[in-house]
């Protein structure tokens, strides 16, 4: 029995920190994990940021209202889980997520969490667990299950070499340039059809 | 971080098993887990009698299309997912799921699937992994999520006592007296309530 497993940002909604980087003008914001692949020192560059410019959780929340899944998103992963489990796998926050799976129709999400202070400052980032997206997938396959995981970064190329067939969605040249295992995939239609074409791995 | 695992039938949606011996007429298809401990024992007897009735996939599958979501399961399964991440533990076949899961917007399902040969007969049944629940309650241990588990038989009792907290939901009387150690809920906004009052367990 297969189980998809999706990035969130990149794969079904904009990218977050660009997003908030847009609305509030500091352009150091827009960094993601493609462009900088250690995850903790991209992350303590955020909050420094948005400490130095006074900018708290509901700012960022209030961005996160105003965005939109990605054209086609919604459809795909309606599409998905009518034939198969999915479960998200992202390195978002609980606090950012709700307005976005509200419109995703509540698919299972795995993330992390924010710290925040009496008054609404992000004053820290708590990792659930580190590497969480690789371990999800082993913990699928131990469960029997055939893995499928697609990403669009750095931080997602551990999860798609765990699982039995990992895909590039959306990939920026430098990870695809980097990551050459893995098939390409520029459609949801065409990573549909992909996922249903992959073999159901031997238990 | 919690995450929460339910069981499907008896809890969002009816016994499978009964409605389809309502349907057909055949009183022996009733047993279920809260009867039968044994699930190989179980499934074993289902299949003889279908084979014996001649009942195929499909007229199990039209029973099923007619069943809908148990009262205010569908709200419940909205408000939980607003708030954790949710993966319903059943032991049921993915043939079978499909409508239902539409009802109840698409939830991921952990589950097992069905053998059918040529002609459509329900041959064998393939348990993806033997008891996993538990395990799966047990891998989302070790992805350090505070696990939440609520069920109402005999095959929900090891996810029930792997998890931080378990629950029985609209247990039956055995079960109930032979497994005084998980709170009963007797309700949804009980169980939402029971659910949210469940402290954080230390990473």
């Amino acid at each position: 029995m297969k189980i998809v497993c999706l990035d969130l940002e990149g794969v079904l909604v904009p990218e977050v920190w660009i997003n908030v980087a847009e609305r509030t003008g500091i352009p150091a914001l827009r960094a993601t994990t493609r462009d900088v692949p250690d995850y903790d020192v991209l992350m303590k560059q955020r909050l420094r940021i948005l400490d130095e410019h006074g900018i708290k959780l509901k700012d960022i929340q209030a961005v996160i209202g105003g965005m939109r899944p990605l054209d086609g998103a919604r459809e795909f992963l309606d599409a998905l889980r009518a034939r198969y489990p999915v479960v998200i796998l992202s390195d978002t926050f609980e606090q950012f997520a709700q307005p976005l799976m509200r419109q995703l129709g509540w698919p299972t999400l795995f993330c992390h969490s924010l710290a925040i202070d009496g008054e609404g400052r992000v004053v820290d980032y708590r990792l659930r667990k580190r590497d969480h997206k690789r371990l999800s997938i082993e913990a699928f396959r131990a469960l029997n299950f055939t893995t499928i995981a697609a990403g669009d970064s750095y931080n997602d190329t551990t999860m798609l070499g765990a699982a039995h067939q990992g895909f590039l969605f959306h990939a920026p040249e430098n990870v695809v340039r980097e990551f050459p295992q893995f098939p390409l995939a520029e459609s949801f239609a065409g990573l549909l059809e992909a996922i249903a074409a992959v073999p159901e791995a031997v238990a």
